[in-house]
């Protein structure tokens, strides 16, 4: 029996990887790829396969969820399969459906962890991580119009916590939830529900392209954001909850936030 | 002006870091080193001096803490300074504070992710990442006897959702807070309280050595695992909330878990 690891890319290009992870691909029997649960913006597929002097084959979504990473499993069952994943692996559901399958078929399965979306824009907030309460990822409004993203931010607020949005991707279709589109449709849901959850004096920071050497870090209140140009995907927004005094300098020094945030800590 | 480059070592070792990790301490003035936030295993400063082929220095607490990094900014005055931390870096209050001091002398600053504790953990487990509420620390109960680590867990277990502790580590006197340790205190306030939260059938998860090749991950009642040996540090510890059907899946095929775990999904 063979086995199946799975490789985290980390974030935004090809060099996200750790070098433990590319030995992983050194020493494989195939590596396979996925690129549609994460965006990478600057990864050339190319560029890996000259760095690591192996031919990459990219699985779709098809291949992994319907039929169950078929192709990759054929590989597992005899030598070692790599699948590379952006970010950190296991973090998206349809992974860890492919390991258990794997894993009821007798094949081994091993992570290399890589850097997470999740850890990096609590990094560059600069806000502290454990008072962060549960995240939420923002659908395309018009595909799932839920609400359940403003009830996240509504608990959270009410237990003093921030809360880490993730915007939907669509990576076959090329298209990435903005930090506008997804404040319009938190706004559309406070008109409804009145909660004043997300107002025009909402603390916000919104931050894209994490991971590259040029990511935006913007705090400041709704209002002053709404219009902010952000840039390229992909983007995120946390909305804080409480700030302690550091944070609160963090979002002001880090996030170009003005100084009226050092006035809200509690 | 310089520039300081927070560059995250990731887990487990020096093969933790990223590619552009390594470029960052290669074409670095010079590269500093903090190892005390953290635990990594199996680091060698050694190993990652000859894979970047740069002298590495190592930064103590009092160094960074008490004199704000002045060894580190004296560099990053003038040329590139890269500071490597253990996991992803800027999750550490301790390298915020530093961020902001740079940042405050007119030095700019980047980050260079890296895989963290946060997301490994989740991973390993095959939890849900949405369903994680806030995160906590367990200190050393001896030291710092606080109940906010059982509070955080209650709090989190009534909204149905997973937490995640992370466990104390005093790397300078190698002291390392265990499984075994963090439930004996939490028993302990469980008596006291009587809150329900934390008893023999408590379902939990182990995680032993997240990012080594061979991570113990170990779920069950705790009863089953207050006596289990989980092997060298670092431990982390999960104490899951309502579990979807592929969760208690994930827990019985990839954390041993028994088949009752299946018939407490709700």
């Amino acid at each position: 029996m063979g086995e199946l690891v799975f490789v985290g890319l980390g974030l935004h290009d090809e060099k996200g990887i750790s070098l433990r992870g590319l030995e992983e691909i050194k020493t494989a029997e195939a590596a396979f790829m996925e690129l549609y649960t994460s965006l990478l913006p600057n990864f050339s597929k190319k560029r890996l396969e000259k760095i690591s002097g192996k031919k990459l084959q990219v699985v779709s979504r098809k291949e992994l969820e319907e039929e169950n990473g078929k192709v990759i499993i054929e590989v597992a069952e005899k030598g070692k399969a790599v699948l590379l994943v952006p970010g950190d692996p296991l973090i998206a559901t349809t992974h860890v459906a492919l390991r258990i399958h794997a894993e009821k078929l007798g094949i081994e399965t091993r992570i290399v962890h890589g850097a997470s979306i999740l850890s990096a824009v609590i990094g560059l907030c600069g806000l502290h991580n454990y008072k962060f309460g549960k995240s939420v990822t923002i659908p395309f409004p018009e595909e799932t119009p839920t609400e359940t993203p403003y009830e996240v931010i509504a608990q959270n607020k009410k237990l003093g916590l921030h809360t880490l949005c993730l915007l939907d991707i669509k990576a076959e279709e090329k298209r990435y939830l903005s930090i506008a589109e997804s404040l319009g449709w938190l706004l559309k849901i406070e008109k409804k529900r009145k909660e004043k959850i997300i107002t025009s004096n909402t603390l916000m920071v919104g931050v894209a392209r994490a991971g590259s050497k040029k990511p935006t870090v913007k705090a400041g209140f709704l209002r002053e954001l709404m219009n902010h140009d952000f840039g390229e995907p992909p983007h995120s927004i946390v909305f804080p909850g409480k700030l302690h005094f550091m944070e609160a300098e963090a979002l002001v020094i880090l996030a170009g936030a003005s100084d009226k945030v050092r006035e809200m800590v509690e």
